[in-house]
């Protein structure tokens, strides 16, 4: 009978929970890429995983509620838990807003946006395992800020493009919410990483 | 004479702050409902409310610095004091904003909007007493959960009305603004019930 | 040979992170009075300063790491250095927005809004030797909270003032992206203060 390190169920949770975002992420990039009829199953497909996220959060509470020995300060789980279930509504956000709003196109930018996302969604699903040695990740914020600034810069250049002279203005703000939410998720997943670097600090 | 227990101040004056947001979201209704004339006094008796709200934090951080022994971690009560004044903010901003931008009419779905608010408002404070058994406040918690669902989903329908086509884009923007008060207040009791439920974790 | 008293580094480093907001505050306020084509040197320069402060904020980090007595728990100087570097960035935003969006001209008020950012700047740099001493620091939060205060006033009527019948939306829309980086500075200077009142009612 092999012995589980106290505390352990929470790195797998915490890892359930980043690998919602990598399915999120995906499924974003596709609606994205799909033509307007075929958006809202895969919105609907999106919103699923959202509950999942939402089930995985509360079970991660409930556990902090009922153990002992957390492997690090309950406060920080409960807040990487939230931060990553903060992502997650931003994704979406974006794909349901994408949806009413009966958005004709993305602007251009989107799929760099994306891209970015994808990226980020990974190096944190990637870097849960790690939160045992958490000292040892510091190539993942390091990346993790550089996608967060190049999300910064896409935003800017969309909107300084949506903003063109002749523009019509109700198109440009559908476009503009839309775009938010993928700049949220973007500055989301960095607060994800902030409170990892919190806890690092805690341990050193 | 009888002995209060050390500390019992802070539930009372947490339970005044919370009042406060019942005195605020019924005048914010009441607003809402009243033709254009007579917004202007309704929104001035909700700035008094606000005012007495920043009365009471500032009263909460004066004794936070001069009691030795707390109920809970000073840092907790005084967040779930910036909370609570976080709330009256938007609240007092919402009816500002609609008196200044001489909105003509709510858009459809400020009714329902209200009716989550005020409801948030009855349940936090109905809580406030509680704090003092925090362990018990999970059907707080799920409720005010369940009501920032509600006002997440109104708010987007609400947007996706205003974005019809041929819409004013200028009248568009303006009950848009009004409107996210009303979003970020929603959200603004679920970061309350988030500090009480960090109390709660911290205490179990 | 001078002993320094342990962990004082950080008041010098988190000095130097506040006198930056001395430089950008005075740049973002050269670059609203500046014609058009001479901008887009202030906000080269602006943004130089940003990545200053980016290298301070990391030097910060490190510093925690590797130092075993803190002046103040480890979180709260993170939390410093992070909210003096989230008002770095907005002025830079508001700088770098101004110059893709070709704005015209800033809006009326815009003059107020910068005096209250620079004195708010020249507050926050002259209270962080005084770190050292936080429960002297009350005058610091009066001040910032009552220049928050103003810049929410004077933000909401430059919106207002935006919103007038008959303006055009798209440049509406321009001009309030601009004009929210500013209360969004305001903001972060009263996140700045928070954050040195949570050390000083944990030092109480």
């Amino acid at each position: 009978m092999r012995i589980k390190p106290r505390g352990s169920q929470f790195f797998q949770l915490l890892a359930d929970a980043a690998a919602n975002l990598v399915t999120a992420t995906a499924l974003l990039r596709d609606l994205t890429e799909a033509p307007p009829p075929e958006r809202e199953a895969i919105a609907a497909r999106l919103h699923e995983v959202e509950h999942a996220g939402d089930d995985l959060t509360h079970t991660i509470m409930v556990e902090l509620n009922s153990t002992f020995v957390t492997p690090f300060d309950r406060e920080d789980i409960q807040a990487l838990a939230a931060r990553i279930d903060d992502v997650l509504d931003f994704l979406d956000t974006a794909a349901d807003l994408a949806v009413l709003y009966r958005l004709e196109k993305f602007p251009p930018g989107t799929d760099g946006m994306l891209r970015v996302l994808c990226r980020a969604a990974e190096l944190t699903a990637e870097s849960m395992p790690g939160l045992a040695k958490v000292g040892e990740l510091s190539p993942y914020w390091i990346e993790i800020n550089a996608l967060e600034n190049e999300a910064d810069h896409t935003y800017r250049r969309m909107l300084a493009d949506l903003f063109q002279p002749g523009a019509d203005a109700l198109e440009v703000l559908k476009a503009k919410e839309v775009v938010e939410q993928f700049e949220l998720a973007a500055d989301g997943f960095e607060h994800v990483a902030d409170v990892v670097q919190t806890i690092a600090v805690k341990e050193s």
